[in-house]
């Protein structure tokens, strides 16, 4: 595997379970929401200055599949409550160093809310594994195939300072067929 | 990462949030146990008729790290209601075939109420692979140790017949250290 097979492969829209664990307090969230993955051209201007503003050479970046993620999640325990609804886009650019790794720029990061650099890897199953060192915490993803129209997704996020896991989350994710 | 290294960081006692996601029915179900992980004597006798029954070979099989797991479930949807609460002990048994990999004798199987025999290998990061054929269904298990007394747990269930996913879960296990 690698980043343009699997971001090819992650093209469409999904219908995603996502359950959140808060290790501390043990509490669980349980959201449906739906994702969009859409590949984006290379020359979009969005991408330049996102490499432009992080810590990555800019003469020598050399993209590779970037794509856009778009988000719209409904919490199951208020779902009549429009408030509970939550939405977002991000621009997602990948910058290979080999064939099974690379950095990966996103203009909105996952733990907070502000522009991430992240490392990627894939094992030697395929799996994705990405690793994004926040200013308070460091988030650790996978993504894996089950299946061709179903992906798994697990999150874990820890304090950077110690070894201490904050939360983790996973997520199933099934491919909508007749988008 | 060998199996008794993975044992050995395994044992002990766990406080386990798991979710299970039925991907047909987009339902969740969020559930906090107790499992308690125990080395088992190599004499135990009932190693011995666990191999016995099974598909391996009882004079070249080399069992290693055999172990007990020991589990109490408590739904969270009924806290107060003692039918919510399953638990349930079952014996396993490692045969190794090398370092990475081995088939792996189950007295309780995870989808069906039966003896199993698994294949199992480690990932390049570590991560424990287990692949269980059950009569009517495949169950891939992934465990990975996030710090020392973190470690989480995923399993997908597909038809054996074709690609179908059934239903996922995640389980974020933290050690307890005070038992």
């Amino acid at each position: 595997m690698n980043i343009e097979q699997f971001v090819a492969q992650s093209e469409g829209t999904w219908r995603s379970m996502r359950s959140g664990h808060s290790l501390a307090f043990q509490q669980f969230e349980d959201v449906l929401s739906e994702v969009q993955i859409a590949s984006v051209d290379q020359t979009d201007a969005d991408i330049n200055s996102l490499i432009h503003s992080s810590s990555l050479d800019e003469s020598s970046a050399k993209v590779q599949a970037p794509f856009r993620m778009t988000w719209s999640a409904e919490s199951d325990w208020e779902p009549d409550d429009p408030s509970e609804v939550s939405s977002g886009s991000c621009l997602i650019v990948p910058v290979p160093i080999d064939a099974q790794r690379g950095h990966l720029l996103r203009s909105l990061g996952y733990a907070e809310a502000a522009p991430a650099e992240s490392t990627y890897c894939f094992l030697d199953d395929g799996t994705f594994v990405l690793t994004t060192q926040y200013e308070q915490s460091i988030a650790e993803e996978r993504i894996w195939f089950v299946s061709e129209h179903v992906r798994c997704r697990s999150s874990v996020l820890r304090t950077s300072a110690g070894s201490g896991v904050l939360q983790t989350s996973f997520a199933s994710e099934v491919r909508r067929l007749s988008s």
